[in-house]
């Protein structure tokens, strides 16, 4: 494996996801490949870590096509590490500095402009299926599809857009620090979002988080630092709500133990008057459909866990207008990962954002074990890390 | 007709709505009705004016039950008039006052006391179908629901909910202008709040206004008042558009103009990066979907027409969540009728919320022929005057 050769292919290693050979199984190998020279705008970065989120799954496993989903990929998009060369024009980081990554956006187009990258006009198509000529598999020469979100961070090495990188090297203490931060590029971003940019609470509301993953827990945090009086964790793994606890949750709902009750009909037990801001990370049709008749007069159901390709939510027209309610569509929690990433850091100095506590590590070899861990629930946010 | 009899029954008129003979046609008739005196916390006015608002045909047309409604009653709910005596606790006006009537709300709840009457717990218990007991057929003596919005001012003496009334006498140059500011309690309100109250769009947000009522043109003279460089009002009544483009229009669509166009397809092609803000007074499903699809990433569809009773709108939730799109139910456009109608007053002073150019004055005996030109839309406000 060879460093820091700028002007040279370097031979890596990274988890290639090839067309699933099962429908919703993502179909993963570890393989070597050819990583080229970064061009005009791009960064080589060789990654110390990457958290898996449900957005590799995902992309990893829908047939061709969809979301505009090409294979063979290399997938990660919650990558850290430190930049080894840099193509032409780039102008914030220099060789050495050590980097967070996120999601890609152009810059360029009104609502970068306005500050709202996640919703670049180029959002869907630069991130979901990346970009070819980067990378290629070693022994076949084949191309792989690989600045996914900008970065594709599941290998070792990686050719990064510059507009995906937060140069974190005058924050870091230590480069240890990159495993730990790696994730802050997506999950927890969108749920420290969907409180810090997207609903800003009022300290009495009821806020209902349904799905206590990184996604959930960074909304459960945010909420916590806004002084929210009444947070309800819902899940249905036991020992992760038992840390939504920890964490500040006010309340929780295991909805494997609803038995024949709804989950609309325990929130109204707990709480007469509805809920203020339901955030769903599930993507559940069923739990949808229940949050939405959960809300209050003037609640807000934030959608952010994406269901079944295809799916539709229906509602009562009069109904809406006559609660004044809102159903907001949510992607990255509006970040501007410059600015909120830095945030985030500071507020797990301070003790408030404690990811510290949600991460697992795992070698960047052990993948298959990092996945299963995922996918079974036990671990919140694996963490790949190269070494 | 006897008046300023705090302590007698009134034998007044008012223009009774009996059960529908037909569906959604209501039964109007002008009635001998006796007013009560006032009970605790209610005041006699002597109403002066009142418009028509398609809230009073709607919830005069549907078959009983639909939204709590309850016949005969006595429709009116953005009516004007003068004190003429209160019952015991009233704090807010004297005898002789000059009053404005809005909604009712309860000023005790959450919302209420959150400013957001429009959103009370009572607010459709107690405005849709009124209350019993303040006024009865002269001749049968048959109990009208009559509190309709507080008020049934489409009496010419009503028992009004003290919530329900707005204090104006002290902003009036003279009693006519009790005619003019009259329609502010209800659908102008609304307009503007979308707005003021619920949008508070960019300047250089593209805004679309589908319907040119009451409701559109309080949205469009208020996004004018935004200094919003981009107001498209959509109608399929050319006087009413030719009007809106003297009030601030910047682009006008004719429904009927579009053939074998749609109404979206029409929009892309004027505005290829979609809208910010849509806005829908019609409540048309056809429409409703189209608008839908035509806004932007971080968009609003905001939604206040009424659309058939049971009608449900569907939608992508993996679009909404990569759009961030809301979808946003609005009430009397989250107004505080006694911060926001004074706000429009003000306005018209300043020639910036020309109303004058929207109403037109009817006896109140030809109430018929008020309502006839409301439902072929010749007449934008209709206002019934009571001499």
């Amino acid at each position: 494996m060879a460093t820091n050769q700028s002007k040279e292919v370097i031979v890596t290693q990274a988890i290639v996801a090839s067309e699933p050979l099962e429908p919703l199984k993502p179909n993963y190998s570890l393989e070597d490949v050819d990583v080229y020279p970064p061009a005009e705008g791009d960064i080589l970065v060789e990654v110390r870590a990457a958290g898996i989120c449900h957005t590799d799954n995902l992309l990893c496993s829908v047939p061709r096509g969809i979301h505009g989903v090409i294979y063979p990929k290399v997938g990660g998009h919650e990558g850290s590490g430190i930049v080894r060369a840099i193509g032409a024009n780039v102008r914030s980081v220099k060789v050495g500095d050590r980097v967070l990554l996120s999601f890609y956006s152009c810059s360029s187009c009104g609502q970068c402009q306005d500050q709202h990258p996640a919703y670049c006009q180029k959002f869907q198509s630069e991130n979901y299926p990346g970009q070819q000529g980067f990378m290629k598999l070693h022994k076949t020469d084949g191309e792989l599809w690989s600045k996914f979100f900008g970065q594709s961070s599941f290998s070792h090495y990686s050719i990064v857009a510059e507009q995906s990188v937060i140069n974190v090297e005058s924050i870091l203490n230590s480069d240890d620090e990159l495993k730990l931060f790696a994730p802050l590029g997506c999950g927890f971003q969108t749920g420290m979002g969907i409180i810090q940019n997207i609903t800003q609470p009022k300290l009495t509301d009821v806020i209902v988080i349904l799905g206590m993953g990184a996604v959930g827990m960074g909304t459960l945090m945010t909420a916590k630092i806004h002084d929210c009086k009444t947070i309800v964790a819902v899940d249905r793994i036991g020992s992760r709500l038992e840390l939504a606890e920890k964490l500040g949750a006010t309340h929780i709902i295991n909805t494997k133990d609803l038995k024949n009750n709804s989950l609309k009909n325990t929130i109204f037990s707990m709480f007469p008057d509805g809920v203020n801001i339901f955030v769903d990370t599930t993507g559940s049709p069923t739990l949808l459909e229940q949050a939405l008749e959960s809300i209050c007069k003037l609640g807000k159901l934030v959608v952010v866990g994406v269901p079944p390709t295809g799916y539709e939510l229906s509602f009562d027209v009069t109904r809406h207008i006559n609660m004044g309610r809102s159903i907001v569509g949510c992607i990255e929690g509006d970040c501007v990962p410059n600015r909120d990433i830095p945030q985030m850091i500071k507020w797990y100095r301070e003790g408030k954002f404690p990811i510290d506590r949600l991460v697992q590590y795992f070698n960047a070899t052990d993948f298959q074990q990092a996945f299963a861990s995922f996918k079974d629930g036990s671990v919140i946010k694996p963490v790949l890390v190269w070494t």
